[in-house]
């Protein structure tokens, strides 16, 4: 194989934008040959461009005709269609979030596991974000010593009550199984666990519909604490103007801010813990660096995470990001609603069929009758943040 | 009268503080005539200085010789001090916290109360910072709408192992009962309360010793939700280098953040809500104004709250901060606690005998055996922050 024969499944905002740039020829030895949606005015324009248009994901996957699928469905269809490509022996890109909650996601990197020949990816972009992967590096390098305390402050995701009737899947239990959490923050998610590795428990305390009338949380405030004591907060929100994003990492020996474009690092002479035990001066604090760390932004994210899966897929070169890391932005958002609605803290790794079973619950329980508008003159891009 | 005869109860660091100002004449109509205090050595300077010494804080205060008096002892003595000078007829300025627990505050306020002739003043001194009052009108004037979150990290506190070795009530429930809460950033919940109200019901999660070889706490995270649904943390530390102190305040029609030295609005041209009622774009959003707010330093802020305090004495003027309003912050500290050591969400206003009962049980279980190192090179005004 030369090339990699590409087929997106679900051609919405995002499967449409990966379309896009694939058609643009933005990632080198990958195809799109396939467009398949089961809604047919979704298909039109790419049968002009040349890609054939499929009804039916299913024969899709069994078709021969594509060496690797974009799974870019509502949440909930990605686990099914996911492992029929992988059992199919096509090579597997899924749109976040991997699964719709924690147990399909097991199901969905079982499946993968045992198909070891298969590429399993997950597009979680911001990790080529070089912002990120500096803070990383400063992390692993020992830069900012042990992490005491984190702030994410990520409640720049404002959307007005138009966005929610534009669809009818939008923020219900039954079509996305969440709100904010895992649409809005799920890359954020996913960063906060890329970087500071998982909580060893974790308290939410979620708003259902506080901004708009919706049945999820759009209102979102979870403490966490990390297994050698560190705590944190993750806010989010789709209510709040102008919003804020701003990371704040706090180590032993410094401090680390990241807010819009700006990244500083707030260096200790001398490392908190080891001040702590030799000052003999209630009060004093060691001097510190002011250091401003340059960070350029990535160029097409998402183009160069497929191309990292197409080169996984001929060269066998290792993916930027294996499906199965995706389990952890998942089992956050889970965990911050569960333990918001239970009212408890809990404990990870979580147990996923008990919040599989409280995910039914509201599924069952649900009221909503949506109305949807179209809103025609949106432009997605718009949604993506770094 | 004509001038205030002041007596200072306590002469640690405080009580010497505000003996200084007012030997300095710092307060018009205020004499300084009486200093008292347990420990002889304390009292030493005074003499030579002409000011009258007392052992006795009791004997003090009826001796006819004091008009006023200054409580600037431990907490627990705060209560039965205050009670004793109000009933004696001698007004009173007592520091922070006004007692050393809810219950005890609802005690001295009830004498108080009791007693409406004799002046009850509280010694929160940041109320007149310009930077507080300024967010205050904001607020007030409607400039930031209805407040929908607040994240206030409040970490620039730290301690070292030294500070806690000074004294040998410091850090215990038995000398201050409780920690970073009751002792650092009781100034910071009087200004939480003063700004934003009272909430609704608290979360806390308070780390008892985690950086510290103390009981009491040393970090802490607290949840907080206000009556009409807005949400907010509050973070604190003595333990974190360099640590923050960052309080940010959202409403719907914009955002303050005042962080070190300096305070931004940033303001909605659309009011949030009208805006997400409005906008027909989903990921839209109403232009901006960047407004920079001037601030200055209140030029000695103990004393011009003393001032107040001798006004009102002589004058009958308002207080700038009467006693009764030291309630909210010795609750707000009491309530973080008590949600800690009880694992539950606390509704507000709390029950003061139950945290009482809890404090009681805390001191009765105390293992503390503190050697007490005397850092006799220390400037304690260093621990004053705006």
């Amino acid at each position: 194989m030369s090339v990699v024969r590409i087929g997106i499944i679900g051609m919405g905002n995002i499967g449409k934008f990966h379309a896009d740039y694939l058609l643009a020829g933005k990632v080198k030895r990958a195809q799109l040959v396939a467009a398949c949606s089961t809604s047919p005015q979704k298909l039109e324009s790419f049968k002009e461009k040349g890609v054939k248009i499929w009804g039916d994901a299913a024969t899709l996957i069994r078709s021969k005709e594509v060496d690797a699928v974009i799974v870019a469905t509502p949440h909930y269809q990605h686990t099914a269609l996911g492992i029929a490509a992988i059992e199919a022996g096509v090579h597997l890109m899924v749109e976040k979030p991997i699964s719709a909650h924690k147990a399909d996601a097991e199901r969905l990197i079982g499946t993968a596991k045992a198909h070891p020949n298969v590429k399993f990816a997950a597009m979680f972009q911001m990790r080529t974000e070089p912002r990120y992967a500096k803070i990383r590096k400063l992390i692993q390098d020992g830069e900012l010593g042990q992490i005491i305390r984190i702030n994410w402050v990520n409640t720049d995701w404002f959307r007005s009550d138009a966005y929610y009737t534009s669809g009818g899947w939008r923020a219900t239990w039954k079509g996305e199984g969440g709100g904010v959490l895992i649409n809005q923050c799920l890359h954020n998610l996913d960063m906060l666990q890329w970087l500071c590795g998982m909580p060893a428990r974790v308290r939410g305390f979620c708003q259902l519909g506080r901004f708009h009338e919706i049945e999820v949380e759009d209102n979102v405030t979870v403490y966490l604490e990390w297994p050698n004591g560190a705590t944190g907060v993750f806010i989010s929100s789709t209510g709040e103007l102008p919003g804020t994003n701003r990371f704040e990492i706090c180590g032993t020996r410094g401090k680390i801010v990241l807010e819009k474009d700006t990244l500083t690092f707030t260096r200790n002479e001398v490392a908190a813990d080891a001040w702590n035990k030799t000052s003999k001066i209630g009060f004093a604090r060691p001097d510190v660096w002011q250091i401003n760390i340059p960070i350029t932004n990535a160029d097409a994210p998402h183009a160069v995470l497929m191309q990292s899966f197409v080169d996984s897929i001929l060269d066998g070169a290792p993916l930027s990001c294996p499906g199965e890391e995706g389990l952890g932005s998942i089992e956050l958002a889970n965990v911050m609603l569960y333990s918001s609605l239970t009212g408890q803290t809990v404990n990870l790794p979580m147990d996923g069929a008990a919040y599989e079973k409280k995910l039914q619950e509201l599924i069952a329980g649900s009221r909503v009758q949506k109305k949807v508008v179209e809103v025609s003159t949106e432009d997605f891009t718009k949604s993506f943040t770094r």
